[in-house]
């Protein structure tokens, strides 16, 4: 049985939470927060702390606060030699003070209190600095999703800008389709079918061969005329960059 | 019973010609193409010709050709006072010669050779010069599918420049995403769960409520992180802008 203390008290700390508390293989003993008022709901399952110098015995320590605390929050516990791992996709290992065997669980998702996750389709990044370290943090990733990974601080970085591209800059682009069509009172409604074919494509074909329009056609009239009609200079630019890329990259091949 | 002469050899006419030849409402009567080779596979189900001046008489004429095409094809037409259509998003009405009575019948999706539509799910915007015509596209339209929309021109080049974001520039994001992974040896398939959450997130919430990321929280620390780790200079100024872009939105609304 794997004895765990969870500290943090946003979204990732209450996602973690309530499906770490559901596993019969690992033991969640106790809570912490700095502010104890945001995870008074866990009280009447478990122990709640605002004190670091409470933190009962544990194999694992999870603290799931926001990046910036992290070096704070390890720096001050009040032991040493233990395990202790953040879960930050953009911090490194070693944001983690020194004094305790360190690792990386990364959930790699987008978590809003509103919705609930299927936790067992979220992809777990995992690092350590030994070999049994990594399969205590096995344990608890398996238990909680089928797909599991091991990776190193560089790549969880690259893959966390990765996802800034696909996730965050798209969701922009939604934006920017959605306020475009609003501007001319069209339903935006009528362009999630083809959001819906866009990212169900890219699990079938590689986005390089699913690239389609005026940019990979250097259809440089229908470029020109969509740019005279996008009225903001932001969304203007945004067109141009991204034309740009496209065109570098296919255009390179046939250099 | 709607008699209809198609034009053009390409990806949409393909299309269009499996879908309206299964219709019992329309009678789908001949086929041309410049190049009749690229229409041969019709010849056992109707006539087809590379002659304009053998087109039969038919009570809708659609101009699936390519953008550039379209003044040209529909100027060479020998009769007048007939309705013709072209299929363009992008381009007006009146991009068709002024003697016979103009419309516009526009499939919204990407169409490629290899995968089979369901056009029942495809959108199809329709513009004609007269209500009896627009009554006539409306026969067709509702026919193939269940979502059928009137627009006029400038509004459906809006609609032909949000698609470009959100289909054409979201997915040269995933293949960014797909690239910087690849270079760290990181499976792709990783943030496949990702890209699923932010498209199926879309069609339940607004993207400007949606958007999450270190450019919405400015968070300055992760952002120049991030410009740190990427090399590719194209990425970077993507990275840049984009960032930019989702501050300068949402910050607004704090002034």
């Amino acid at each position: 049985m794997l004895n765990t203390v969870l500290l943090g008290g946003g979204n990732i700390a209450h996602h973690l939470f309530v499906v770490i508390r559901e596993l019969t293989s690992v033991n969640l003993i106790q809570c912490y927060n700095r502010n104890i008022e945001a995870i008074k709901s866990f009280e009447k399952h478990l122990e709640i702390t605002d004190d670091l110098n409470k933190l009962k015995d544990a194999d694992l320590y999870i603290i799931a606060v926001s990046d910036n605390a992290i070096a704070e929050v390890s720096a001050t516990l009040p032991f040493s030699d233990r395990l202790v791992v953040h879960t930050s996709g953009s911090m490194p290992m070693n944001e983690l003070a020194e004094k305790n065997r360190r690792g990386v669980f990364y959930p790699l998702q987008t978590f809003s209190k509103e919705k609930p996750v299927d936790f067992s389709e979220i992809p777990i990044c995992l690092e350590a600095e030994n070999q049994k370290d990594l399969n205590t943090l096995k344990t608890l990733a398996n238990a909680l999703s089928d797909k599991v990974y091991e990776m190193n601080s560089h790549q969880r970085k690259t893959l966390h800008i990765a996802a800034v591209f696909v996730n965050n800059f798209v969701n922009h682009l939604y934006y920017i389709g959605n306020d475009l069509c609003e501007k001319d009172k069209i339903p935006f409604e009528i362009l999630h079918p083809l959001i819906k074919e866009t990212s169900e494509k890219l699990m079938k074909v590689n986005p390089k061969e699913a690239q389609t329009g005026p940019a990979i056609r250097n259809d440089i009239k229908t470029i020109n005329s969509h740019l005279d009609q996008i009225e903001n200079n932001a969304y203007k630019d945004i067109y141009k960059i991204l034309t740009a890329s496209i065109i570098n990259t296919y255009g390179r091949e046939e250099l």
